[in-house]
């Protein structure tokens, strides 16, 4: 669960390090190998993805190195002496590109390539994809409650609900994807998050009585009163017990923050709770919902309904990136040697696009996005004309004159780290602008249009050839 | 992800410190509480739960201390230089009851109780919520697997889908519920997990066919060559491949140990492969599969399909138990200071159950699980005639002259961790254990027989007591 050394070399599949010792001990340990990493589809059946989790993923891969114990272990496996000599001395030396966290994402793009030689690109592999895959769901899943919350803050109260220690990397991502805080103490030191927090049924529960148990917490914390109002009843018991608080703290300089409803109809108690609040002249008291929240449910509340709800805490479907829970990304080899390589598949859509590639982001005459087009590394993207469906060629679209964009960037040089680290903050903010970029039909929930990447006529042609070479 | 320190006081929920605080400086401070850990549902719908995560809750809490540098963390989020003294000689002081890993239980059960003084209990709730829930999900969702393997081995492949740092506690509780290995190499180490690992289509692809790259590994694991056979085409080229350097390397000695499926119809290639393989006289080499296996699939593919299939590689669909994602377990207060306490709901199934409790099993005549039983820790369980369903008491059972146990065991007494040890592997014999006691139809997928746990007299008295006088 915790990682007993602050090595990471034995974070990875067992196949990658027997593959690792074959290669060293064949002729192919220099061969320079490109993997790509991409996902095959976007997560919640919804339009598009937040990419995230490279930050996280280049700080563990500076630790992806072998302690003595680790090589003690691996030893015990079989592992042949020589090449845990070169595991000693392992420190990952390649080139990586990425899209930048926050950027949005599409299918099949490659958003990552690793360049190393083929023991060191495979060995990360594992590391690369449990990274990158869960926190781009969660910012994903994230971005989506931001997108119908209306301007609410909303804050991850999930660490209870985390998958394990998931909830570091969760409260990450869902504050890269809209959280404005998050409940977990440790996540908010280790990534500078604002931490947030209420009162448990338990506090409530303490005291002979709710009123009681209300008036201790005034007392104890007067500058920040969110008060839990349905340990008994909400609008027979909780909301006219906060309302004489709040009238109780008025006195003494103090506001009550909110109320908070965590169980019942929260479109039915919310409105009840705003008038009753309302009419003690207690309109500055803000009412946050929790239980359960997911998009769906959020989007109802507040479009369908009118809710009164002023913020959102988000546990549960948001850190575990309900209901699909995973993003399907692969890592998949397609060059070595310069030599373009594909895996082939009797799914035509499973086929891998060969060869080292750049992708570049076309944007319509309003400066939204319109295309993406990957392309071989040798091309001139600004002699691309027509861009191809990757299965059926027979749809294509024009790109010429069209404005367009590298959306990859190198973050790492021969293993030199050259990646600027950016605040969470700023990654949200960065998603934001790209976000204003998407065309909103590519947000929707249900049957959202797709956004199309398509790929050149020489990326086609190579793949073709290379198709038939395996075919025979 | 990672912990940056070595101490996890601060993996908790914000509002657990500022309601620690709160009891701090209040006359509560040194009042005894008593939390109940249980569950409302059963995960995916099924019959049973398996229990998981204990030991290393127990090794997390250990370390559930506060470092200088957490100390100065919340110093400047305001909290006060008093507690703050009194979180630096924090350590959980408490009892700690439990079932075993590996129990089969139930919802509503009080499976675990945590009794201390109320800013400890208060304080540890974030992360035994944290760890139990997620590896009682994972161990159900592995053991559901086993059920259906028809004593087929599986490996737990899921590190590259796990939700990040997940990986490790997925690991632990697949194996808790039955793989027989891993692939996450780290969790082998940790955990003393057999590690376990194939080849990935980059070896394939990387070599200039797929004859070579098959000769290439057997020649480099000749005791224990798994032969990935779906890069190209799986009949045409990957088993025909397969059986030649099967056949190249018997003269050597050496006997190919297996094929892996992980692309197209599994049921289909498999009996094919399998013909293929044993009209060659390879009827010792084994077919293994992965691709998106769940207990559903795999129950069809053996039961419906009679698929040839000998091992199982399963991934995302185990380690992130899908499609739940999560397990609904919760911790209530349940007494403080002798005096029962309980929460309310507008739902009578959300009410808590109040008080300190005891949790028997009954068998029946031939031994199998009957009926559980929460009485309050003052009765004696010999003198209980009847159970109650828990909201419905019109349903009742007699349980008088049934065999019955006691299944909750004091793990931690004063702080003191008397807690004895055991493997994964003798973990697994327990469920295996127990299992054998659950009678079938509990363990169906589809709708299973529903479990009674049902109260005494006396508990459904008190809380009854106690609801009339939390509604005056």
């Amino acid at each position: 669960m915790d990682l007993p050394d602050s090595t990471l070399g034995l974070y990875t599949d067992f196949y990658e390090l027997t593959m690792a010792q074959g290669y060293f001990f064949s002729d192919k340990r220099n061969e320079r190998a490109t993997f790509d990493y991409f996902f095959r589809s976007n997560p919640f059946k919804g339009g598009f993805t937040v990419f995230a989790g490279l930050a996280d993923f280049l700080d563990l891969l500076e630790r992806f190195t072998f302690s003595i114990s680790d090589l003690k272990y691996l030893e015990e496996q079989g592992f042949k002496p020589e090449f845990l000599e070169y595991l000693k001395q392992f420190r990952f030396s390649g080139n990586i590109l990425s899209v930048a966290e926050g950027e949005i994402v599409f299918p099949n793009e490659p958003v990552m390539q690793v360049e190393a030689n083929i023991i060191e690109s495979q060995l990360i592999e594992s590391l690369l994809l449990n990274i990158i895959n869960f926190e781009s769901l969660i910012a994903t899943k994230a971005f989506r409650i931001k997108l119908v919350s209306g301007g609410r803050p909303f804050s991850d109260f999930g660490l209870r609900r985390a998958q394990g220690f998931a909830a570091m990397q969760a409260s990450r991502a869902s504050v890269i994807g809209g959280a404005a805080s998050t409940s977990n103490v440790l996540a908010g030191k280790k990534y500078g998050i604002p931490v947030s927090g209420t009162q448990a049924h338990s506090w409530v529960q303490s005291f002979d009585s709710e009123l009681e148990a209300f008036r201790a917490y005034a007392l104890a914390h007067p500058e920040n009163t969110t008060l839990l109002v349905d340990t008994y009843d909400t609008l027979q018991s909780g909301v006219p017990n906060a309302v004489l608080v709040a009238k109780e703290m008025e006195p003494r300089g103090h506001r009550l923050k909110a109320i908070r409803l965590d169980s019942g109809d929260l479109a039915y108690l919310s409105k009840k709770a705003r008038k009753m609040l309302d009419s003690d002249g207690l309109d500055y008291v803000k009412i946050i919902a929790s239980n359960q929240l997911n998009e769906y449910v959020i989007k109802t509340l507040l479009k369908d309904q009118d809710a009164a709800i002023d913020a959102f805490g988000i546990g549960t479907e948001m850190v575990t990136g309900k209901p699909d829970a995973s993003l399907d990304g692969v890592y998949k080899l397609v060059c070595l040697n310069n030599k373009p390589k594909m895996k082939f598949s009797e799914n035509i859509e499973k086929t891998t696009l060969p060869g080292k590639k750049k992708l570049y982001r076309f944007f319509d005459e309003d400066g939204k996005f319109y295309r993406d087009a990957i392309l071989l590394e040798t091309e001139n993207p600004n002699d691309l004309q027509t861009i191809y469906h990757p299965v059926y060629p027979e749809k294509n679209t024009s790109v010429n004159d069209l404005k367009f964009e590298s959306i990859l960037q190198e973050v790492v040089s021969n293993g030199n780290f050259n990646f600027e680290k950016k605040s969470l903050a700023e990654i949200h903010q960065y998603l934001l602008q790209r976000s204003a970029l998407l065309p909103d039909e590519h947000k929707r929930f249900i049957s959202p249009h797709i956004y199309k990447a398509g790929i050149s006529e020489k990326l086609m042609e190579t793949r073709n050839q290379l198709a038939i070479q395996l075919n025979h």
